[in-house]
């Protein structure tokens, strides 16, 4: 029997043992971390189940799994069980090679990974803009910053002369750049886009993709979720 | 010719092409990042030549080859350019796979990396208490958290039983630990490791590793050096 899609709190009961030839990911279906992974499973094709978990109220079966309490978390039929999205990402790469996100030089996968490192640098500006609106706060100054940053994505895309991060087709650098470009216009952060215009044609290319699709929630979804957690009730079960 | 080993500062010109069947290495000599870059290299018989970086006054031909400035990058031969030290350390694993210092299986290369992000965390703890107390102030809650880190790394030895974080043999991961302990006499945090019986076995193996002798500085040799660089002057060509 598939788990049920609603969030799982510290008094649900803790899940059997993976079934055999399935992957398990313990997600939340609004977090962009966990998307990270989901894109990934999707790209390629793995059978998986999928546990959200309610991150306000962690079940202890959960924090025994992953101390960090965070998600994406997967765990295999032999109990293995591996945290971190890009570690879960790269697991799947590698546990999965049929279908191949990474590309096989090593100094393209040395790019990604670079460009993933400046790109975890680029993430907190998501939420000091967003947050800090909601909150009524002076944003400019990180608007000033992030538009700096995302203009030095664009970059990478306008030297490269490609329509992806990683060549002229989707890779995996590409699902872990997008679930927070996914959420821009929610966030509230487009108008910093204003001068990126291959960042921005990649958006819209990214959101042709059947893989984006098949993960993606709208941006009125989006907002309701953000909504709901920064007035402290986060609605993880919004929509179902 | 092989490049001075004597720092390189902004006066100094830049150095031509990495030569055919080389690879070079832009580096400082008591950088323990770039020291997990050296320890690859020797480890895997690598053929390469070494640049060190005079820190405090970059050229500017360096930070156009990284413009975050630190150390270690990579370069070869065509050009292109490799930083952050678990990046350069895994293109060196990818580009020179003769020798392997990562396991095959998905699962334990993933163990690697989460093991890795955790020890991310406790590599400021070492700079903390060393500086903190070279400037005489009080680093007794820096001590206890160092404290409790590290004996969740012997944890990891005494659940597996191993001599070495991957294995009965030395792997990446433990090159990617090394510095920090090579350098923990100096650093005045040894007492932190009074309760971590595994974890000091693996410190005395690791000091018996042939590549850790090839890459090492003594205690001695850490101290002139640290004491240079908290007094301001950091001597990065101590020893030559």
């Amino acid at each position: 029997m598939a788990p049920s899609p609603k969030c799982q709190g510290k008094a649900c009961p803790a899940p059997g043992p993976v079934p055999n030839g399935l992957i398990r990911l313990y997600s939340m279906r609004f977090c962009p971390f966990a998307q990270r992974a989901r894109l990934v499973l999707t790209a390629k094709g793995v059978k998986h189940e999928i546990i959200n978990i309610n991150l306000k109220d962690k079940p202890d079966w959960f924090l025994e799994k992953n101390p960090s309490g965070t998600v994406p978390v997967l765990e295999t039929s032999n109990g293995q069980v591996i945290y971190e999205s890009p570690i879960t990402c790269e697991y799947l790469e590698e546990a999965y090679p049929e279908k191949k996100l990474l590309p096989s030089d090593p100094f393209e996968r040395a790019q990604q990974k670079m460009l993933l490192d400046h790109y975890s640098k680029v993430i907190p500006y998501f939420y000091k803009i967003s947050m800090g609106k909601k909150r009524g706060e002076d944003v400019s100054a990180a608007e000033v910053e992030f538009t700096d940053k995302v203009s030095q994505l664009n970059e990478c895309l306008a030297k490269k002369k490609t329509k992806y991060f990683g060549g002229n087709s989707i890779t995996m650098i590409d699902y872990m750049i997008w679930p927070w470009f996914e959420r821009a216009e929610m966030m509230g952060v487009k108008h910093c886009l204003a001068n990126t215009p291959e960042l921005r044609k990649w958006i819209e290319c990214m959101f042709e993709d059947p893989v984006v699709k098949a993960t993606m929630f709208s941006t009125e979804d989006h907002k309701v979720f953000f909504n709901s957690y920064m007035d402290g009730n986060p609605n993880y079960d919004h929509g179902l």
